[in-house]
């Protein structure tokens, strides 16, 4: 009883690490955030409004109790020092690859994902990434500086090459990232109709999946920096899900929930059903 | 001029007591909410916010000024007693039945309607339920306590037994509940599309119609205490409403609008258009 | 460098005035507002958020980079007296037609809109109104005042007459004003499926297009002074914006954000994106 | 039990109109506010949230009880129309003076108590205002406008001429009406202390108590349209209601409670516990 | 690195449970709250806006870090059964006090102290209670419900008897309240001057403090569930903790922080802030 | 009329660059907060709210539009590089000195008071530093980080060196800190009294004064990242500035809104009104 201090995880994720398959680690940075921050809440917030979800999903006829979770907290990220706050993910992800866990983070800016595939990258050289998103995220740098949330997929295409990237969701950005796209990576427009398309040829590989919950529409997820109209549905999201699950994912993210700009708590508890979701199609 | 005090009915809801066929009354009790509280203000909320809402309604082509409703105002409930709280919930809806008036509650949390339905199935021994929500709401006890919201349908199944309740648009309850209902309950993941098939068999009985409001998705419908997303729309719940009309309803309530959490006031709106609706539907 | 004082336009709007085809200025009066004001912050706040946007659509494959627009900023209005500020806006809006400019105009309130168009029908006495909204605005009077908010189309048909307001999405009003608009106006419950039906007939004239944002359904636009469940998506709004495309606009307003009723920030930002598509489509 | 729909009363003022010596109603009207309106939802807001007040003052040690007040609710009136909202009030308050009652008047923005004051000054020409606001409100016009919350007092001053209007707590106006002020009223900058010099000549005048709530230091009162750092305390509030005590006050009003701009309920609360003072001391 | 899942305890309460003197626990129940609810959310949200806190007083010239503190989490409560809520309070206490502990519980409603109380009063006979408050919480029902939190003062007399409770700073009850007091506590209005005079002869009895936040004023404290203005400042506060250092408190309590009517997070901070002076006072 | 483009200065700063002695403008820079960030979006909220104040102060009987300051608006800054950004600032800081006009920078984050302190201190060399603050900010580095809004003071000492920096009303810091400061800096605790023993001595020489707003209670200013209970007064505040009027200063800055966190806007008022006083003073 009076072994362990205060311990909060999020729900179901309450094995030891040595039994768990999966760890989930937060990472509070949102210090490229050029526009409206505070993604740096959402790891803990998620945790708190956890409690409101159940750990059956009714989708996926699944149960968290079924699975080994662990919930590592955390990581504890220097403001103000974007290089080390990188390394400090890429450490991190890969110390859980060595021993043999998947890594799903939950942020923080988009940026962070970029560390996290760089350590995923290195042990998975045949590594394909599945990028959902309202935002082409592919500047080579913006407002001078090239560690920037809204180049994040560019510096993962600088660590991966050409056809490597899968992009769907994607409804805002400059004229000059859609047509770069169309040469580099394969970018899908407003939803996730095609990706079945490719399930058949990404079922060889090992897979990142990263996914901006802002792909989600503002009416069901309007706590994120940069909210756009005209995204998908949760059901739209459910779907996505549901097919990933035959494929290989070997790490994973989720990133951009700012709680605080949806005092509902809505855009919290789509975020914690869709970590669960995911989890369960592991 | 001088005679009354201050009146602040829902808006169309202006008829004399005797003259009215129909009478809501408020149920302000959230004291079994285990996440987040605040249906008790709901009511007057509502009340408030009602005077935005036209009194005709376009889609059934009906006015409120055509039928005949007595606002009651709010019971005056104890918090912290669990058993007066549904006791005189049960005694005043019973002296409404006497009186031949049909009652509508507004709560409040969902608990209040296992009173509610105690006293209209004691009239009405035949009664059926129709019970829409996005929780199952079927646990034996929660957290050792059986008087609580999330196990009204139990308590009502309890009293009225197998066969007799019909749930529609669930989507959240432990996998061991979502078991149970498959010997015990008409129950229908997600939407409400097997209502139909239902008219016909249900034309023949007294119907007691609880609605959920967090039945709707958290879009349109966020001011709730444990928003699930993957919800129906306005547009289904209107369509529910009209397949309602050509049956004989004998009691209904509207629970678990928190209109707190949604400071732009939209739930709230939604869940007075939805009271207009079911009340000229009935 | 030093040359100007603080400069803050709407993302994109940035051409002078003489280059400009297009003249953007705000109109911030909701002084007839009976429910709840507020839209008076809209134009100022659009400014600040819009830059969260990016000036290229991918939607109509169009930039704002291509156009010229003009950012005139806020008229002065005095609240208070309601014939004093239609007055201004009447009369500015004609002197930008003198200077042929197309006038875009932000509100504030509903009511606004007659000033513009009665300065529009000056200049064009062929002029047909596309009125976009939910609720009729057809009342003769509300609360015995003429030039109220509810009474907008009203006073443009005393202006146009018969056969001239085409109306869509209107799901708000009095049985009264639905039956009159058989008579007089083009008027179209819950959507805009009707609009392609007119495009040939509408091919021939000047148009004015006066979209009350309130048109969306709440759950991607709560921040609005009346929300009315069961509006049209953002998608049909973009699918709107491109079937006027073809035709001859000669002025528009947006207005009824009320952007304090929505902390998310949403609503901002929907009324920013459908201001470039319309910028964009003219 | 069933007679009268639903009442709420502002707590404790739950006398019948016969029996009242005091009659308290709203007038929730805020047209020429010019920066942020809202003062419109005041009246109602304090009558909910009254709730959360006992009708005791252990300040003054009485009783609401011991006193018969009556809540007449609030008067209809219509917005974009400023002369028929002070007309509707001005006939009102003359009502209540033919019947023998007290009025007092709850915002609501300033420019009300012009009406009231009229009303109040036509049956006792010997009136004596007490004014106690952050601003002075002796603009001559305000864009134009003479009817303008913030030229209330100048108006009052057109009624009752030089040195009858005294002003307390002022801290923010035009430099020319602090100058205008030294000639034609009693000024009295930043807080009360001067009061109690007036006490004794003040004595054998029928007086008009017009409190803007927004004299409160924003720390205290920060729900009010232009919050004014450096006011006085809520303790020195207190002093003044006990000052005014032995006076012969005639009529009163608060106004300029903004509830949505204090989302944690405090000034709603300051203001029911100021006029539960002021009610008791009268 | 591995060892624990996600821990988040106070700042500075990180000491193991063996070396601990104080052990705090949140107590998150707001069962009976029969105004605005949310305490329940106060213990954990102090958790998580306790990083923003230093662990150095300035004000005592202490740090946390020279003291032992336990942070034991929250205690899981049954909402809908006081009674089961109560017994699992006092159980927890008694099991601290068994193993030398000194307890601070963190509210929740102030109900909880009763039980806490109760635990620290068995094993202390001679235990004296300083009750600081807005509220004197000393009706005998509130109604009909005996276990509630605005009797909690009277059940605690039922326990202790006739001057044994000291209360400070009230300025809200029914009449009756004040006068019963007179006999049987000792009341002091409005502040917390008195408390110097009763130092000495406290000096030899154990003491039990329960601070009520809402003592202080609404303007630094506005996230309480019934504010009350004219309360006690900050540095009244800390000057009442400072007078407590050489007693001999042997338990204490924080209650009715009400966490999400301050979207400022100021109350949070002031409760921690204040939870950091008694915790090194002590 | 149609010259410029939208133009919104801070009321009562439109003086032409030429004409004007002072220039202000916005840093939003937040990209080193640990805790709660926001005080990016301080500068521009202030323009927009400041049309609630006055030009003139009735406290120094001075109003704006006796002198000449232009609003250059806010600088372009790269979140994500923090030595950038502190460049852009420096340089921009040293450009105005170059032109004599007097910078007054709003910020953003207390951090970039370093760049415009070192522009300033290479053109006085004599330069001495007030600092008004509620934090010491005299960490060497904070989790690794030197450039942070934690150690801004102390990198203005590795400038300026021991005896040059004047702090007051510091409440919250590590021991070690204070311990520091002894040695280095005039650190005064809690309020501002000392400063007035200072003004002789400081009166030959040029002084940058910084105010980190959060000097204030969070009563008045609940509007900051980190909010300090026990702060000083807004009338305090006026004595301060009153008392710096005969100094010459050559350089200020107001530091730390974040206008998000208090949606009553109060802080936001308290920014603009302190900035209008120091302007007036100045």
């Amino acid at each position: 009883m009076w072994m362990n201090k205060n311990e909060h995880t999020f729900i179901g994720f309450d094995s030891s690490f040595d039994e768990a398959d999966i760890v989930v680690f937060g990472a509070p940075f949102d210090g490229t955030t050029s526009f409206r921050p505070g993604t740096r809440f959402a790891p803990n917030v998620m945790r708190m409004e956890s409690d409101g979800l159940e750990t059956y999903s009714p989708y996926l006829d699944k149960d968290l109790e079924e699975i080994k979770v662990f919930d590592a907290g955390d990581l504890t990220l220097p403001f103000g020092d974007t290089n080390q706050v990188l390394k400090t993910i890429e450490t991190f992800t890969k110390d859980l690859l060595l021993e043999d866990k998947l890594p799903i983070m939950i942020g923080g800016e988009h940026l962070i994902s970029y560390a996290a595939i760089k350590a995923v990258y290195e042990q998975y050289p045949d590594l394909r990434i599945l990028h959902f998103d309202a935002h082409t995220d592919l500047r080579e740098s913006y407002m001078g500086v090239k560690l920037s949330h809204a180049c994040v997929m560019k510096r993962v295409w600088d660590l991966v090459g050409d056809g490597r990237i899968y992009q769907f969701g994607i409804r805002s950005g400059e004229k000059s990232e859609f047509e770069w796209a169309k040469q580099h990576t394969y970018l899908h427009k407003f939803n996730c109709h095609s990706l079945k398309e490719y399930l058949t040829s990404l079922d060889q590989y090992p897979l990142y999946v990263t996914i901006d919950l802002d792909i989600l529409d503002p009416s069901i997820f309007p706590g994120t920096g940069t909210p756009e109209a005209g995204g998908i549905s949760f059901q739209e999201m459910l779907s996505v899900i549901e097919e990933l699950q035959p494929l290989t994912i070997v790490g994973a993210d989720l990133v951009e929930l700012c709680p605080h700009y949806d005092s509902s708590g809505v855009s919290t508890a789509v975020a914690c059903k869709t970590l669960r979701e995911l989890v369960l199609a592991l």
